[in-house]
């Protein structure tokens, strides 16, 4: 994907045979059981893989983690007639999927949102809008959070919209600062009619699921952090290198020399912490929230410096889109709002440590 | 400036109407003398006038003030023939300037580059190349920093190329992170033909002239990021103002008052060190050097991290072009880069310091 | 000082003497009406003065900040009667003053303070306890912030209790990190009998004249902050200048040239911000309570982190009480804390930033 | 050992009975073949175990930690005779050890220390002197790096002096910020006379041997660190849940939650990279010396940050002696210093990076 990320990123391209591809090396679904159709994997490998194609391509990545989260979901909550309908499909990329839970007024308190859901016989009825939905038109699945009793979290169910369901229509596409390879669009219901059976798991289970799966996805949006990350430091690695300033090369410069220093000690921390959160998922331990949550904030912040930092040691060279060292700075740099800000995670571990559990 | 600046940065405008109305206010040559043309304000004023310019459009500004750096280095250094020419013209924004120092292969280490100037009867020969020109083709002077002598600083003098003498070309537009309503160009020098004239000081006094110039540049780029990161704080300020979530507005949380305090402070620190190095200049106090450099990268570092903070309590929202506040992080971005990198400021304080000069 | 801070602080000595020396030079009431036996000069001097100070002895310059404030508040607040008998002996600094507002269960929670005073005839009996007080029994008289009637700020009064009052006694002296030159010890009050006539200011003024002290109190004590930090950075370049390793002098590593650098340029934007809150004093400015704060959390944090360094550079010297430097360090840390942590300078900055109010 | 750390600080109490009954429970020769009488355990149970001994007392454990490697290098580099004469006594802790590499003139620059041996006939003649020696003269032995030979790393041997040699002499005890229950002193050797079958390794082996020390050193002190910042976390915790401002417990201000969150997320990520480590000895990675500085360096300050802002959170509390928080920050600030400076540590990661080797 490398040699393609510059353009796809100019022209806004979301590479669809890139996606199929990849698909075909088994990263459509790669940790949903093979009995499904998934790959089978666990949440370790997973982050693995997502490292190193976040390498080649981090905001195309990060859409394969999305659609790769929302297969997990229909694998792990879903009924049997849901997986064997889906899961191949998703599995191969020919089907792509949204995962629709922020709405404009409900990012961070996603408990209290508003988009409803009214069964009307062996339909539900969805009215409302969801924001900044990666994929947007451009995906044949939407993963919906919708409320669909009660005030709270328990009162909201996860409901899968095919693309082309009566009512189902999208906002413009969103112009970013990054992520460009992947379209973002609000999704909007309006008496969006959808059959029953497309319910995921059960009536009022929405938010465990959807917190459930960004569990997950957590791990693997900081996991394409650490790709662009890496691939960032080789750059600046590189530059110092060939760079000569002063009648030497940048890297015998000390100040840099321990700017690189610190950047690598930087990314090997939070690979460790990234690689810790995985095998919490892999192994449910009791405090893989609070796990996934501390993976997620300081991975994101810390490889977005690691980014910043490697395009400051570009120089002006830096700052132009011929060098790729900008992108990943831009690609990264919303991973740190999304699924679930920084902040919340914040919340996420306070709240655990301050009932005492421990992490070690 | 501000209803356009986002227009002007996606559809890469340098807006020249609007210099010419800004510089109707005085604006093209702040802190050159009157009786050639100048406004006459000191560079306090200077500083001020940058910081509310830039809070309309950060990369506008920031291209008018490398103008002004420009004009003054004509007023300071030229002779009467050239400030009579030039200094009207320019004081008008009929006519732009460009400043020409970077060289691809010596950005930093500006006392060696290569550009060679070669008198051959009443003109100049020049061959070489400047990299990252601000204006680039579009402006119609460039003060180039040649070599005329010895290898080193003294060898170094600065010519008046016009746009359209023989031998001059430019590079592509380069796609940038930010400052998109300026364009920026390599300018290209193939035995370009000037005449004698245009020599501005001395031979050898190049280098002084330039760094000269710089100080004040440097002054007028700090003051860019702090025109950029009051509005980034406003922006961030009515944000929590009017979104809410878990039921109370933004501006409820601590976290966010804390950011907000911290923010506010570090503006308001990064503001008095740069009006103390404008004033350094106003009154040419002897630790002026460091004084300025640092302003430029303390303002500059601090002020981006104010926008990107800023961003980042914008949430998602923060992430798209429909808001300002990501334009004032792109922009200001190149800041901590251009004008002497923030390394390159720490490497001069530092020589001062060790010197023993006091700074109070 | 110099020459004794490090017995002072090993010996736990409160150099009476030399506060009398002190006094001698017009630094016992720096900022009182000559008139009443003060000194008259600004607050931008007393800063001045205050810094200069504290780079000789920084626990005991603080502790002279502390009287200072208390005599001011006697000079603003206080009727005639009790300046004439108070001001001249405390610009003296035959007698010493504490200020009493801290209680053990209410640091930053100033306002619902218990130690109650209530009138009996013409005397107040109080009842309660202070905490952290410096000077401690030590000193002559002691400001007390006391509850004379309804909950809340405006239930507060500011009484002057003399040393040797009916019912007053002090707790054990504390065991601290650092400014061991000067005592801490509780107050205690157990039916502390003073005549009413030692009320300051109205009943009911007590909280405003806390806060009002407090201001001035915020700007001194960062003062104290900037002299620990230029006597630090001034021994870290004196140490780099002399030591070797890999056969040159440490001066010679970019690595401590930027972090030098880096040092100085923080200690001058701290000195600026302190500098800008005298000026708010002196000129009454509106937002002079949100620039104390800032002035106070900025410049003790940076301060504290540039002794901090400063102890690193030096090495494993660094960490022994022969060198200055590390009391220098533990002195300056609980100006973080005291007079307002700054956590709560946080506070009332954004109390002030999110009703609008500019600083510039 | 907590209920005693703070009288061991303050009265200075080297504690040998409590060193032995550690060594008793196996802490004395961790890490050392059981064949020799070490206790055969892994780095990662040392790292470990030296976490959790440090949560008692941080400088004893660091002490303990000094121990074990000295125990070490007899047992990987001594022979029969040495390791069967040092090691039972050295892990019963009934004899104690001191690691001499620093010297007053060579810190950071070990290659090129000066103390210089002899041999003449059977003994080594011994003359110089180290500088910061922990245990200084209360240990029975100590192991010194001598320039045997040639300039630079290849000419230095390590030999063991055992207390009570000719001309061994020791300096004033040094007075310390923290460390205070281990006695630091300069060891001096004035033609101190050694027998030749004291040197441990082959001749020329010095440097080499004590670098392979500090590898394991250098994770021990991590994890003393480790230790310190999980004991201030916790009373950090324990304090928001007691302590009452503006009528509610401190754990319900959102400010400090974060800094918890952010506390404990760097503790995680610093204990996983010191396990990281750990097991690179354990398993002889080729990249250990970088890993293992990436410990040492990235733990230790981001431990003393932790235990440094516990302190911040206790308010005026955390400046008292009376409570542990002080402490555990006064102890663990050397550890950024020692065993190699940070500064170094950076050095050795640089060198690996630019020499192109990964560490994942």
């Amino acid at each position: 994907m490398y040699p393609n990320m510059a353009r796809w990123d100019q022209e806004e391209i979301f590479p669809l045979d890139v996606l199929q591809k990849a698909a075909g090396l088994g990263f459509g679904a790669v940790y949903c059981r093979e009995k499904y159709g998934g790959t089978g994997l666990s949440r370790m490998d997973a982050s693995i893989i997502f490292e190193a194609l976040s390498q080649g391509c981090t905001s195309t990545t990060a859409y394969i983690s999305i659609h790769n989260m929302c297969v997990w979901m229909i694998d792990e909550f879903g009924n049997d007639e849901l997986r064997q309908k889906w899961i191949p499909q998703l599995a191969t990329m020919e089907k792509l999927a949204s995962y629709c839970l922020t709405e404009p007024d409900h990012g961070s308190d996603a408990a209290n949102l508003t988009t409803s859901a009214k069964q009307k016989g062996d339909h539900f009825i969805i009215n409302g809008a969801k924001a900044f939905i990666s994929g947007g038109q451009d995906t044949d699945m939407n993963l919906v959070m919708c409320r669909t009793g009660e005030k709270g979290p328990k009162g909201i169910s996860c409901i899968l919209v095919e693309k082309g369901s009566p009512g189902l229509s999208f906002g413009k596409k969103e112009k970013k600062i990054g992520w460009n390879s992947q379209p973002t669009r609000a999704v909007i219901f309006d008496n969006c009619k959808v059959p029953v059976s497309n319910l995921v798991g059960q009536l009022g289970d929405g938010f465990k699921i959807a917190m459930r799966g960004l569990n997950g996805g957590r791990v693997n949006i900081a996991s394409c952090s650490l790709g662009a990350a890496q691939s960032s430091l080789e750059l600046a690695r590189d530059h110092v290198k060939v760079r000569k300033q002063f009648g030497k090369h940048l890297e015998h410069f000390q100040h840099l020399q321990f700017k690189l220093a610190e950047m690598a000690t930087k990314l090997v921390v939070s690979r460790n912490m990234v690689r810790m959160a995985a095998t919490a998922l892999d192994k449910n331990w009791p405090e893989k929230v609070s796990l996934c949550s501390m993976a997620k904030y300081f991975a994101t912040e810390e490889c977005f410096k690691i980014c910043n930092q490697a395009l400051q040691i570009h120089g002006g060279y830096g700052y132009l889109k011929d060098y790729a060292v900008q992108q990943y700075m831009r690609d990264s740099r919303v991973h740190e709002i999304l699924e679930g800000t920084n902040e919340i995670m914040r919340v996420l571990i306070s709240r655990d440590l301050l009932e005492d559990r421990k992490y070690s």
